[in-house]
């Protein structure tokens, strides 16, 4: 099923991140080409190791982005909600999902494959330059957190690693 | 001062990832607007919190990506060598600089800002758009690194959460 053209759904995908900057025609461009996705709570949107080709803006509801440790067990990294994408990553390289993403809520997604990525490319090359700058954005803001919320466990592991402080001396 | 011209230079671009892809015209509009420049041991290349308008490819030498921990302390995340790339955040989003970068050895570096880029966009689309793919792919290498290393420490700390594992019972 494709996605509604109303008023309405137009100002919501303006609103998203990663169609920012898009009207007239290169908004209608991509919109022509979103797929709605309805899922139950529970249920796995993709899985880890799988080899993606689309990216998912949710339109209602919310995930979670389920990484996978040693042990085999699934960790939490982030809850996404409406006007957050995810899957980005599979439009930019052709790699096996790094993460698995779980419904927390029953869920309304839109999604655009490389495939209609490329027809954008080759068709709207305005539009697709748009998309491509608001993904580079989107990873960007992403690494700047992921990068602080990874200095953080290391700063924590140095305060551990540290011998405790020494009381200071006293003056003679 | 300007990059050099000559076949191993773009024999080196063409094999750093951030320019994988250009040939002929599109290379040469791009190393035109390239700028060296060099470091001594332990210099830094720009600190945190500064506001970014530039990326740099690491020619010759090695310099290390450092975060802010809680209590000012610096943490060092990755080091980069020869083909790597560091700053391309500052190229997609007005921000200020995430981490501090210092040289670990003598270090000769190039530089792209983010003006080049605009009048690469301007002069020569075909160039700006693989840069931006290029810019693109390289954050969500580098996304996808942050976001297993962030698992690991969640799995990490899970672990020491968990209570003991209890002896399986005896069958009756």
């Amino acid at each position: 099923m494709n996605a509604p053209r109303t008023e309405a759904f137009q100002k919501f995908l303006r609103a998203a991140a990663v169609f920012g900057g898009l009207e007239g025609r290169s908004l209608r461009s991509v919109l022509s080409r979103l797929e709605v996705l309805r899922f139950g709570k529970g249920k796995a949107v993709f899985s880890e190791g799988e080899l993606g080709r689309r990216m998912y803006i949710v339109y209602r509801g919310e995930v979670e982005v389920q990484g996978h440790a040693e042990d085999g067990d699934q960790v939490p990294i982030v809850r996404l909600g409406p006007g957050e994408c995810f899957g980005e990553m599979a439009l930019v390289e052709l790699q096996p999902r790094s993460a698995t993403v779980v419904t927390k809520k029953p869920t309304v997604l839109y999604s655009l494959s490389n495939l209609d990525l490329y027809s954008l490319f080759q068709q709207d090359h305005f539009a697709y330059v748009i998309v491509l700058q608001n993904i580079c954005r989107l990873l960007s803001r992403r690494l700047r957190k992921a990068d602080a919320r990874i200095c953080g466990f290391l700063a924590k592991e140095a305060r551990k690693a540290r011998p405790r402080a020494r009381a200071p001396r006293a003056r003679a």
